[in-house]
């Protein structure tokens, strides 16, 4: 079916039972706290891809358990005063790829910081982050599964923590406006970006598109299709530590960082997107409690709103932080 | 097979014998100027997309027939003096979508114009520029078969002539230092720079990326995949026909726009690409006289160089230009 | 799933809410009056394709616009009076093709017209008929989003017209008995018919075969596969212009035309079919008020009843047209 | 979607209205009674393939219609005394293969014989036994339609007679307890446990996994994957068949054995599964009043438990006939 | 690769070295010779589906063991004396259908009688004829490897026989003129063809389209498409009798019936067909002495000619047939 | 194409050029020198999983980076002196399972050590073996680019590490006849079986089915299929760095193992074998200087020679190792 998830006005109103970890604060807490013991040490090279309008950083900064993450920051060549910051993070299996890959938020008079997403970047857009794992186990191909037996090992906690300190590394910049901060992405990037709001309440706006790493379990159970099936496949095969995987994921899922997040939110869903089934979305999203609202795109795919969305982005960014 | 083509030490040297309709500069001839007998009329409109390190106009301009084309004008925010040009074509199926989706070369110092094709644009990136057939006929799916039974009526034959003018148009705007233009473009967009360059002695630079439109038939017999199928499916309809329509194809063809080429060129390739197999590519490439580069990428199929073949062509076409 | 739609029980009292456009009979009275400003002028041109039992004649008539329109008109070779009438219309990609191809009704002792359909025939079976498109914007491949941005421009208003005239033409032949006309076709033929059936009141007879061109906004929604996607991709693509889009195709869509229809009507439905799926057959059914009948294959696809049904559609048609 | 039956607490209490055959008995008696007039006739030939912990025979005995059926017996290589008696069979388009293939139930203490599956073995592993039909009708390719227009013809009444005569086959053989025998199979082999188990209650254990041939009508409608499709690509064609086809599958249905079952039950079921879906197993599981126990694998598809599953039914086998 | 096969110039000389058995001409006489046993016993039954310009009868003859073959006799309603007869087989999967389905040759003036295709008809077109097999061994799913493992229990023997029995059974009726018989049929069918005419030197004409049933090993090799892969399933499964399965084909390929026809020939071939790849037809078209001629088909696929074709094969056999 | 590679009398003899990195020995002896340093640690928990004719012992020891490799070894029950040991390596994707599914070789009488492969095991079969990177860079998902950049950082860096150590493993344990060795294993097992014998001289036997990690360039070349285009897709978004992938690649690439080995060899090819194409495996065979045997099996895909081969593997080993 080309829709195969809930009728629109069943998702407005999806609420599912799900059960939040009671630690899942005291969890945070201690990963951030822990990472904290290690100096950010943001770096920012200049470079030059031939852009004139934009200056380019090249960015390091120590993330999860002091490791080198990388990125972009970019903004107007001829900025003057501090500006707004938007931190960017990437779709699942894309990396920071180049700069003339990144122009939109510096060319609408931003501060753009994209963070490369460890180990990933070999699928479609290039990156240069590994990662280096903290124990681990056996793993189906991909990232989902990395370590999942346990919320410590977990890979996302890893990705997590360095996505917080990605806004931390954009903050300390001289040109930044450290009070003005919107943390936005597509799929991957999204279920990250709404993450990062949940775990820092300073966060102004949050735009995520399509996002993912909502609700993996009724994913799983309504699509066959997208990273999620790691998962599926992990479970396929370790039938015993099925469990165990669910309790591991509760930890990193955005039904329950939702709760938490304080920032502005502009959402997009689409309703034919296999990828990231709508109803996983709106699971995150009738959560939030902050200001907040959903693009929805009736008769897209996992591109979402594409091109139309960017504009709506500007827009309602610009909005956000008129009023700072 | 991964590799299905030619092995690369052969494709260098690829020179298939081809038949050069004997009217061929004759037909280009009359159709241009018949095209002249409309006056070009271009307009350019600012407009806000929310970008500001770059200037845009929505352009419109008579193209084939006096029709409306439609097309972006982006420029550097701060430009004071006239910027050399670089007008690109888009791959089949999209359009001209929106500013925010064409930053690169603004962003890189150049005046950019971003033409539209005339009747695409509802596959993947959006259009607003309606087809005015003349004449025509039954055709698949597409635009590859449109009018293809006789050369007047066939459907790139308004879109060689509309690309041309998109040149005229770029080079009216005040801005814009008329004897620096580049033509660019992907697969399709690649195709139309080639014929644009040869029916422009006065483009200065050609870089297509992975180009569709040359060496046809070779195409049709060498790939089961993408839009060159869609004169194969006419054919296996219009069984009697099929000399017909390769007679038609030969004023389209880039092996015969590639010997009148004056420009500089920079070609890619790729190896495995699918959709326009790399000796359809040096098919063209192998005939051109003017100075002349190919970036080949072994393991890439239609998606080619990507982001980083795009920084080689910010650093030729700098190069290129430079010595004006 | 096999069965996706549906269950049985439900599509046969199957009435979703639909909105009629308030001017749809002023639309169609006024494009079938300005269709009346051609003449018809139809011309029957005896062929010979080796044929001997029936006799064929290659009819051309002016349709939508005053354009020629192809067809085959097919009668025993020995007939001496005049014959009850079976137009028929074709399916999506497919044109009139050659008269061996139609052996059926003129076989069964009927006078058939064989209508080519504007611009088709090129996927399947060879088609003869341009279609000169009045007025334009981008489309996708293929022909369901020709010109939707208006019901004046929308490709079906052409077709539509067309069909009309067509039973015009048939009925203009001396052999044929002109009150006594049927109309017929499969999918996208089935949809024609029943827009002419809707149109003519004179029309005795209307035989859909698992008929395209009913509710289209459910077809879309409910299924991924098929032309009705064409128009998915139009909006993906065109997203503002959703709302547009559906308000054309109001003004064709057969749960409209259905409650017009005075025809004696026998349908047939495949409940595993993907191409039209069986509620938006039920939805226009549904609808009709005038006698009607319905022959459900089960466990059929968009293949529908095959030759059993061409049966079932010769024994009714010989019933339903004895009592002349 | 991943999961597409029913959820699992309408599994769990799904009970479908069906029709048994009131001569369902009846047939079976007069079938049984039928194959007795020929005599078993098992002849056990040892065989070498290399082995050396069992001892392998190469058995033949004669099934439906006095014609021979293969298998092979397989114990522990010094068993002095009656073992207790594991009857195999095999899922769809696989054969015997070789004594390599079957090491499990011999390495875990049981006598082992693995019944060919008559005409089969050619799809995935080695058969060496031919099936001789008795009256026929056309076929779809596979064994799914052979002689399905009559129970007298159709394939499994020929299978499920050669499948009890297994088991009589297996008792006959010296170093078998004859009072322990248990019936177990994958798939196909699942569903002929089944059947098996609801001809001979002296069978006192029964594990099937993933059963086929359960609900046939339901499988067809919910899942357009695996054989079952060959029973609905034969309604397709002969279309004023279907009653017929379902009258005849109504004997060979495990939701009607089911109820006859008098051994222990271990099923195991996958919810992913799209060859045998969840809600067909289930239908039969529910009816059977024998003690039992369903293992359910919630994330697999066909493969369901695997060797997991494997080590569940040792464990269960091992208890169920310890109390003997 | 769209062109997989060898190019034309080379498929225009294609000789492959092929190694007839010894005893063919002795396998085919004694198999006719056992065939003649049985009485043909050709009946004709009028029936009316509905059809005024043709007159049906439907066949039985006794074929192969005597079985009952079924067929659709069909000629123009007014025929008053002897009409030369096209016989006519089915492709792969198909059978006779309805009378509705075969209408060309006899409106072309001819008597027509198609085959129903043993065990086959449950796939496309429904056939109504058993296959009885005489021995058999496991075998794939499909027809193609039914009785492999010698030329006596092979499926293909059977249907042969019925072919040249059906030839027969043509010639008996009144109305036919034995004289003058054609044998057609399209890729199965075509094959078939083929060895009627070169088992019967009283054929005058055959006219095969895009035939199966030549060069079998070639085409396994070739192609992964396909009923051929049947065989090539049944050599992955049975490793050990590969050469077993070659050994028989050799009395039913093509390439050596060909050697042997005296009828005139007119070939269809297409240069994309993945089902009957082109080599392998010139392999038998190659060998053939008798008056022949090939139609190539150069981007089409398995659909090869179409109704194109068909208006080849009428002026074809007008033509070979006048000069009786 | 079915058959895509070189044909069998080119395979026979296929010498491609390769460039063996001139400090190949010493990087592996530095490599498993600094191996040696950690202790090996080998244990062997006796445990029961219900099986009567095997013992089996839950088996760890120190791998690579001293990390804890697990395993299985069985052997037959009733063993009083030490037996021939064989080593096997697991298919890529993946684990050790569980001890049901490894019976065959104990079975036959050998002791039997089958190694988990490090990170593997949730694709197909479970693992138990975490993978400790050391160093790393982005991944494309699964394990073929781990670590790719570097000859000291790859993935199989580790695992043949590990697999040396099994081997040492087995031969410490005390029913095994530490001088009678043999390792195999299918696709990747078999490629880890070569790389073994080629580190190993003291290894017996050697016997690699349908091996993977031959030959890894034209792999990529020449098919689109399986975990080599892990490479590929990693060389397509690195587009840089191809050159690098395979200078490293070189160091872990059979046809430089195949010139050490000192072992007996018993190959398998699959001429249709699209995930390890024949061309590669002949490409280590034919460099092979010790005593070798290939099988070919001509139809088969990747599934090999199946249940054949092990019956000809067991021969095979029963012969070699009897002269010890």
């Amino acid at each position: 079916m080309a829709f195969f998830d809930l009728p629109l006005d069943e998702l407005r109103r999806y609420q599912p039972a799900v059960s939040e970890p009671p630690d899942f604060d005291a969890f945070w807490a201690a990963t951030l706290e822990q990472a904290e013991r290690y100096a950010l040490d943001a770096r920012f090279e200049a470079v030059d891809f031939g852009l004139r309008t934009v200056k380019t950083y090249d960015v390091t900064f120590n993330g999860y358990g002091g490791q080198p993450i990388k990125g972009w920051l970019m903004l107007p060549a001829n900025a003057a005063q501090p500006l707004p910051l938007v931190v960017e993070y990437v779709g699942y299996g894309g990396g920071r790829g180049f700069p003339t890959e990144w122009l939109l938020w510096s060319s609408a008079g931003y501060a753009h910081l994209v963070m490369d997403t460890r180990g990933q970047g070999s699928v479609w857009r290039q990156g240069d982050t590994p990662d280096v794992a903290e124990g681990s186990s056996p793993h189906s191909p991909g990232f989902m599964t990395l370590g999942v037996l346990s919320p410590e090992t977990y890979y996302y906690r890893r990705v997590f923590v360095d996505a917080v300190r990605a806004v931390q590394a954009g903050r300390s910049f001289p040109l930044v406006d450290a009070k003005r901060v919107a943390v936005t992405g597509g799929s991957q990037g999204g279920g990250i970006s709404l993450a990062v709001a949940g775990l820092m309440p300073e966060v102004r706006v949050c735009m995520p598109d399509v996002p993912y790493l909502c609700h993996y379990q009724r994913a799983i159970e309504i699509t066959p299709s997208g990273p999620y099936q790691e998962i599926a496949q992990f479970c396929q095969v370790h039938r015993q530590r099925t469990e165990q995987v669910f309790k591991t994921l509760a930890y990193f899922d955005n039904v329950f960082f939702a709760t938490r997040i304080r920032a502005r939110c502009l959402f997009s869903v689409a309703l034919m997107d296999e990828i990231c089934p709508p109803s996983t979305i709106f699971a995150a999203y009738n959560r939030i409690t902050a200001p907040k609202e959903m693009r929805i795109y009736t008769y897209n795919h996992h591109e979402g709103g594409g091109a139309h969305h960017d504009i709506e982005k500007i827009r309602f960014l610009d909005a956000a932080l008129a009023d700072h």
